[in-house]
């Protein structure tokens, strides 16, 4: 994403009640922030957060939190959300943090239109190497899924690739997201730029079952 | 592919020395047929045959068998392969039949543009699906691969979800394999059609490690 300077940012995330200022502090207990029991998805990378504030409106049997890394993305993405939401909390921090601030507690993570690092020395960066999906391993309880959507072939084969090296199952893979959507089907900023333009979305939903060692 | 009769196809097929005419007689017992303890190959609708006949010829120390269903289309592909070629077999037969004729004994399959299938209701048709998935795990030795490749999308994402259910894992995925070929690449008669319109060819490798349950 192309950042752009937002003037007043720090007076707009210090106002702000949705941005929780110390995440570290809720490691393995965000239950008790958003005080209930309800299932936890986060987006990484959230950038404008149009994906995240509308699930949240849409499900608000689920708590949502969205993950962005620049404090100029998070000043855009704070003023726009419902200020009557009780299930969404945004958090700023480097994904490389992920495991210090989220602990056995996650069932869904949403990859929208990651950085693909395309280079191969960079391949680690990627959010779906093996270096973060090792990390995701302590972030998610026993359901674990990660929905991945982007636009970009190399990171998408890529990512298959890594998913199911590491145990994944894929479900609901298409390379043309756009094609059969749903009615109010909720998409990313950058995403409808994309396929206004007519370029397809690759999409899929991977699954790791936890084996139980007790029954 | 679009069948046309070979007038003189039972004279063709009775004639060739490559044609296993009774191929259960070798279920579990390839290597007698071939006098050798080589790795085996097969190609699960073979067509005419390019694909398998070249591979035979470079790849000497591998023996390498081609399935067909259709007379017509193994009379095709009897006549160009090399008759100096020991690591070459071919059998007509229907796939469902697949497992009364390999026991435990291959260790690669090829399934190169295979039926795509395209009505939900014939899913289970497709030489991907579970139901062969299944016959496959009683052909298969120790080592378990299947490369795959198609031009045909749906049929590519309902294999890889398919391939990632059953527990393989994707290696060397692609979606547009003639990007970046190596000299010498060894297509199919049907890829080279596809690929000089500018169609792009999907390609992966699957692998399945055994649990090896003695050391």
């Amino acid at each position: 994403m192309r950042l752009r300077n937002v003037k007043n940012k720090e007076e707009i995330l210090q106002a702000s009640s949705f941005l929780v200022k110390e995440p570290k502090k809720y490691c393995g207990k965000w239950s008790s922030y958003f005080h209930n029991t309800n299932p936890i998805y986060i987006e990484i990378g959230m950038g404008k957060g149009k994906f995240i504030r509308e699930h949240a409106k849409r499900y608000p049997s689920i708590n949502f939190i969205g993950i962005e890394k620049y404090d100029s993305v998070v000043a855009k993405c704070l003023p726009h959300i419902d200020s009557e939401l009780k299930n969404l909390a945004i958090v700023r921090m480097d994904a490389l943090e992920i495991n210090q601030v989220f602990s056995h507690e996650v069932s869904r993570i949403y990859l929208n239109f990651s950085d693909p690092w395309p280079k191969n020395r960079h391949h680690l960066r990627r959010l779906s190497s093996k270096v973060f999906l090792e990390k995701y391993e302590s972030v998610f309880c026993s359901d674990k899924e990660i929905w991945m959507r982007t636009d970009n072939a190399d990171l998408f084969c890529y990512s298959l690739m890594s998913f199911s090296e590491a145990g994944y199952v894929l479900r609901n893979l298409t390379f043309d997201l756009h094609k059969n959507l749903p009615e109010n089907f909720i998409t990313t900023e950058y995403e409808d730029r994309f396929s206004e333009r007519g370029m397809p979305i690759y999409s899929v939903e991977v699954v790791k079952v936890s084996k139980k060692v007790n029954k």
